[in-house]
């Protein structure tokens, strides 16, 4: 029987053009422009890559090729030079991302810290500043001292460098002053109010943290080379990045991942967002110093009752298998709706993950469909807290990536920020 | 403040690339095939479309869209004719797809009925035929029948037709035998059985009936529109078809939206996958059955309870708010998760929803966190059981349109189906 090429699938889903009727069509200029991203997008990935490398990869002919990387020497935007490794043959010429010169602010709002950073073309941390967010303090309140953040990093920034995008992640859940849980992703207001108090080069995004660490992770850390991941963030709360066919589940609203809401249990506690028994009151850190016996606290009693756990402490062992227990169980959920190649446990749940492992697997074996758990891994994340802002830099490099000599024209008219 | 295009979105997730560190480039060839595509997805979604709209529609300019119209034209795939509506100006010539020409088999296993249908481009049903699926017959075994009702079809069709591809819905429950459910979607193994057994023409996707279902709503039902949404479907069981930002979500292993096993009551009963207190057995006709204080059944024993409770029996309404209300339950779940803009209700949730709307709709107040419940719709499916079918000729037409000049070269050198 004759076969035409890419038919013989089982699986759906991945032809983009499968549920997408409006389909535009493509110009000249845009297969232009996806090209030039595309090979941009594979040295920021990558790393320095030859030319050579490039035809390869990209599919792309040697002189197109060629003719992309000038025009983004060009633009200033990577360098060309021979490489320095003797081969036989014509030597090709080695692109290369020009990290310092080429930057996004990446901003976090956590839960009990304000982080900025300088994040260069190739995912370069170039300059890193922090301080404390007191309980209670809004998002809104960030503001004023992540700005703050960024005229001092601004200050250190020398004349060619070219700043072209910012984002910032936020976290949904924040403590308020009367130790209550509030909720609330970012929003219009917020972005725009952001924008105006960072007063510095071209817009900003902003996303969730959970969404912005799950990115990190596929793009540069643990789940590099899987499409489909559910990357679970804990903090006060609990929320997460879901990553499918390799796009980030953004939701109708841009609201995708309040995976802490599901409700896991029907006779369980009430819940901050005026539910009862969702997965947060389970999981969250509340949860784990309440199974302890502990009073109400932050950060630091939670370490204490991982460390304790760890020391042999029988209170604080049963709590965090409790604690495991139940995330083990809403992993079992999501991946029986998702299916994902990986879960990445990141913030907190890292540290649940850590301890409870063998806990959180053996709720899987009872709940999950055989067909997904055999080839779903769990993984701790890697990047720690820098995932948010390695993440943020992502969203805020998207805009040259989709349109390279566009936006780096752009940035270069406006010499870049300048500070109040 | 400089702004470049496209920045100042609070969302994440619209830029396909985000999270794909692999785009590879785009050659003049893959264009030319891009906009083939285009311009036939265009007339196969929305219709008879004049040259003048295809250009605006499109973003290409008339040249281009002369050429591409005329090359489809060539293949067999369209006709151009004047439109018969006079207008002031040059008559623009109309785009018609050849739906009597080119078609599909599209065919869905369903949990007591087998069905196949001749499905032509603009997604009309040229043929259609069915017959009992007897309880206890496996997927294998309904090959068999299937591929007689193809043959049955088959020796309708005239010489110039042109089969271009196919597709088959399986559901993914099925009851044995002993009256046991049986889970498991369809795998290549099944796959590569129905290409063999059919002996027609191009290959053969397979796919779970609830992730075709979806597709169907979004591209001809009541989800026209929505890039978001949540489509479930009940049979035996209770499966979905999720699609995220306009893609199905297929998940790791391609078995994504399994949500009839997201437990709902950890203290529930005993699930035909070996867990506890999933959602099937809350929704699914058995506990309809249960809760209504009769005898396991099949469809017409849901029939009756659903009849009962509309003519004012007291025990069948008390059933369908219990069973509905668990519904309100886990799509309340599914939207914290994955903030759909709208969920549709097939097979026989769209009765239990017809049914208990209102108690679905509390659950959800209760439940699902406000920013995601204001834009939630809840809709009954619009397609009804050939759903699955329309469903399938859309996976079926994915490669046509994909590359519309290749695939239909191929159905035209192997003449089509010779029917065994």
């Amino acid at each position: 029987m004759a076969t035409p090429t890419g038919s013989g699938q089982a699986r759906l889903g991945r032809d983009p053009d499968l549920a997408a009727p409006g389909a535009p069509g493509v110009t000249q200029e845009e297969t232009r422009r996806r090209n030039l991203g595309a090979v941009l997008r594979h040295v920021h990935v990558h790393g320095p890559t030859s030319r050579a490398e490039l035809t390869s990869r990209l599919g792309l002919n040697r002189s197109t090729i060629g003719a992309l990387a000038a025009d983004l020497a060009a633009a200033g935007l990577v360098t060309e030079a021979p490489t320095t490794v003797r081969r036989a043959g014509r030597p090709s010429l080695v692109v290369r991302p020009r990290s310092e010169q080429v930057y996004t602010h990446a901003l976090s709002v956590e839960a009990d810290r304000l982080r900025a950073a300088r994040i260069g073309l190739g995912g370069r941390i170039l300059d890193l500043r922090e301080v404390d967010r007191p309980g209670g303090m809004s998002t809104f309140d960030a503001i004023g001292p992540l700005a703050g953040l960024v005229r001092d990093m601004q200050r250190a920034v020398t004349g060619d460098a070219l700043l072209v995008g910012g984002a910032v992640a936020v976290t949904d859940t924040t403590r308020d002053r009367d130790g209550r849980i509030r909720i609330g992703g970012p929003d219009e207001a917020l972005r725009a109010a952001f924008e105006a108090g960072l007063a510095a080069g071209p817009g900003l995004v902003a996303g969730d943290l959970a969404d912005i660490a799950g990115v990190a992770e596929h793009v540069r850390g643990v789940a590099v080379g899987t499409d489909d991941l559910v990357y679970l963030h804990g903090d006060l709360g609990v929320s997460a990045g879901i990553i499918v066919g390799g796009r980030l589940v953004a939701g109708h609203r841009g609201h995708g991942g309040k995976v802490g809401h599901m409700v896991v249990n029907p006779y369980g506690l009430p819940c901050g967002c005026g539910s009862r028994g969702c997965w947060e009151t389970e999981i969250g850190q509340a949860a784990l110093l309440r199974h302890a016996g502990r009073e109400p606290g932050g950060p630091p009693a939670v370490v204490e009752v991982l460390r304790a756990a760890a020391g042999g402490d029988r209170a604080a062992q049963a709590a965090v298998r409790q604690v495991a227990d139940w995330l083990g169980f809403g992993v079992a959920n999501l991946a029986n709706v998702v299916n994902p190649g990986i879960v990445v446990f990141g913030g907190s749940l890292r540290d649940i993950y850590a301890v409870g492992a063998e806990t959180v697997r053996r709720r899987l074996d009872a709940m999950v469909l055989p067909a997904f758990r055999e080839h779903l891994r769990l993984r701790a994340a890697t990047l720690g807290r820098d995932a948010a802002l390695i993440g943020a830099a992502e969203l805020a490099f998207a805009e040259l990536l989709a349109d390279p000599l566009n936006v780096g024209a752009a940035g270069r008219s406006g010499t870049g920020p300048t500070p109040a």
